[in-house]
C-alpha cells in the first residue's frame, strides 16, 4: 500500500514512509481520506470535531459531520457533487451536529437527488423536527438506513465496493464502518488478447472462469490466459470506542485504519472511564489486525502537540500517523 | 458616537470614519459588538453565518448563532464566562444551528449557572429533543423567553440596560433586537458637593430630583446643583427583514444599526421576493431612523467583493460600514 498525502492547509508536504505525491484527483482507481475534523468533544481552536470524507473512483462517502464539517468542505475544497451517502456513527454532537446544515445547504443549492443517512434511527426525528420547525421542505428525498444491529451489516454495495458497519463500545450506541473493495475477476492476459482475438462471448465466458477452444481444437486452461485480480484495498474507521478487541477482527488486514485515540497512556484511566481510547490501545488494535497503516485522531482538547500520541502509537505500530484536518490519506 | 474597531484576523485596522484605537477591554463602560458572522444561508469560505457578541460593561450577549459560532468565539477569543443571555431572531439555520453545540459545550465545560435563552418556542423542543437524543442531562439550567408577541416586549432589563425585541417581517417570524442604555439620573455638581458637603441622605433625595436646603435656609434648585445625565447609547439589530417603514421607527436614533443587506439594488426583485433587503434600503432605514452609524452584513454568497454594496449604502447613507467577521465595533 502506498500512501499520498497532501496538506492544502499549510501547502506543504508531510513525509515520512508516505511516498509523497501530487494527488491526481482524475486517477479512475482512486480510493483517498480527506479528514475534515479530528478533534473531539470540547471545540479548540486548532481542531474542528470528527468528518472524513472519503473518495473512491469519483464516489463521495462523508463519515461523520461535526459542527463546521460544511464549512471545512469548502475550506479544502472538496467536491459533494457526487457525495450521496453520510455516515454517522454515532449520536453524540461532535459526530453530527453538522449534518443538519450541509442538509439545508444542499436543500439551499437545489439539490434533487436523494441523499441516503445511515444512522440511529432517532436521528432521523431529529431531521425531521428541524426541517418541521424552520418551515422547511426539501427538494430531495433523504433515505435512512437506521444502524441497529449488534452484528456487521451490509449497508452499501456497488459493482466496487462494499461498505458494512459493525459495534463498537462507548456510552451511547456507536458503529465503525468498513469500506473495503470488492474482489475483482481475473482479467485477461494481453498476450492471449492478441494471439486469439476472442469474441465478447468468449471473454465473458472466460472472465466467467471458463476455459477458452481455440480454432484448432486446443483448450486453453483459464487460469493460464488469466491475470490475478487486483488486491482489495480497504479503510476501516473506528470512532468513537474504548479499546475492544473485537475491533481487531473487524478490521482485519486494512489498508488503513483510522482509530480514535482521545487520550495518551498516562490518561488510561480516564479513557477507560469515558470510554475511549489511548493512543497505545488504537495502536495494539492496528497491530492485532495486522493493518498497513494506523491513523489516530478525535484528539482531547488538552493536547495542542500530539507528537506525544504520535510517539505513543508508534511505540507499539510503527505504521501510525497523525490525522490532520485537510490532509488527504491515498491508499493506491 | 465614536466607534472603535480592530480587526484581529488581520491584525491591521480599518480607517474611515473610525476612531482608530486599540479595544481597552477594561474599559468600565465599554459598549461593544463583535461581528461572528456576517454571511447568509448558502455558506462560503469568505463568511460564516450570522452572529454578533455584545459586550455592556463586562457582560455579554449573543444575538444569533449560525452553525461554527463556537469555533469563531474561540478565534476571535472572545471571552463566554460573562455569556448568560443569547437571543435567537428566527428559526431559520443560519441563525441558529451553532446554538446546540454551544450549549453543549457549556456542559462539557462544566457551566453551572443558568443560560437565558430568547426565540421562538420551537426552538426549547428542538433543543430538549437534541439532549434527549444524545442523553444528556445539562449540568445547567436553560430558561427561555419566547418571542411571540406582535409589538415590543422587554426581554432584559438590569441597572444600566434594557433589551427590546420588535417584530421584522420575514417569510417566518422574525424578531428585531434593541439594546438600550437607560436614562441616566442628572449627576450631581462636583462643585456643589465641594462647597456643601451634602449627606448622604442629601445626595440620594437630590439624585430623585429633590432641591436642596443650606444650613442658613436657602433653597438650591435641583437643576442647578445637578448636571445633565450621560448620554444613552444603543444599539439595533435586524435581521432577517425585507424593507419595513417601522424599523426606522423602532431604531429611532440609535448610536448603531446593523441592518441585513443580503442583496444590492440590481437584486431588488430578488430582495422583495425573498423578503431580504437591499444594501440602499438598509441605508433608508439608517437615514429615517436618524442612525449614528450603519452596518451592513447578512450578505448573500454571491458577493465575494463587498464594495458595491457598501458605496450604494454609502449613497443614501453616508455613515455606512461593512460588518466583518472578527471587527469589534465599539460605541462610544
Amino acid at each position: 500500500m502506498t500512501l499520498i498525502l497532501k496538506n492544502p492547509r499549510s501547502g506543504s508536504y508531510q513525509s515520512g514512509d508516505f511516498l509523497i505525491l501530487e494527488v491526481n484527483t482524475h486517477l479512475m482507481n482512486d480510493f483517498k481520506v480527506t479528514v475534515l475534523g479530528s478533534g473531539s468533544a470540547v471545540p479548540t481552536s486548532w481542531h474542528n470535531p470528527s468528518s472524513q470524507m472519503v473518495q473512491y473512483m469519483g464516489k463521495h462517502f462523508l463519515i461523520d459531520c461535526g459542527e463546521g464539517t460544511q464549512m471545512q468542505i469548502i475550506k479544502y475544497k472538496v467536491k459533494t457533487k457526487n457525495l450521496d451517502h453520510i455516515f454517522i456513527s454515532h449520536l453524540h454532537g461532535d459526530h453530527f451536529y453538522g449534518l443538519i446544515g450541509l442538509i439545508n445547504s444542499f436543500h439551499l443549492m437545489r439539490r434533487e437527488k436523494p441523499l441516503y443517512v445511515y444512522a440511529s434511527e432517532e436521528l432521523k426525528g431529529l431531521i425531521d423536527f428541524h426541517l418541521e420547525v424552520t418551515n422547511t421542505e426539501l427538494n430531495y428525498r433523504i433515505v435512512f438506513t437506521f444502524l441497529e444491529d449488534e452484528k456487521d451489516k451490509l449497508l452499501y454495495e456497488d459493482k466496487y465496493l462494499t461498505i458494512t458497519s459493525f459495534p463498537l463500545k462507548h456510552s451511547i450506541a456507536v458503529w465503525g464502518f468498513l469500506i473495503r473493495e470488492k474482489m475483482g475477476r481475473r482479467r485477461l492476459n494481453k498476450t492471449f488478447v492478441k494471439d486469439y482475438n476472442p469474441t465478447p462471448e468468449d471473454i465473458a465466458l472466460i472472465i466467467g472462469g471458463g476455459d477458452f477452444t481455440t480454432a484448432d481444437g486446443k483448450v486453453l486452461k483459464h487460469m493460464d490466459i488469466t491475470l490475478p485480480p487486483h488486491k482489495q484495498r480497504s479503510f476501516a474507521y473506528c470512532s468513537d470506542t474504548a479499546f475492544l478487541e473485537s475491533t481487531s477482527e473487524h478490521a482485519k488486514g486494512v489498508d488503513l485504519l483510522y482509530h480514535e485515540s482521545t487520550f495518551d497512556n498516562s490518561n488510561q484511566a480516564l479513557a477507560e472511564q469515558t470510554l475511549h481510547s489511548t493512543a497505545a490501545q488504537a495502536a495494539m488494535v492496528a497491530k492485532k489486525a495486522g493493518a498497513g497503516k494506523l491513523l489516530i485522531g478525535h484528539y482531547s482538547a488538552r493536547y495542542k502537540d500530539l507528537d506525544a500520541l504520535l510517539a505513543e502509537a508508534q511505540e507499539v505500530f510503527p505504521e501510525s500517523y497523525l490525522s490532520e484536518e485537510g490532509i488527504t490519506y491515498e491508499i493506491e
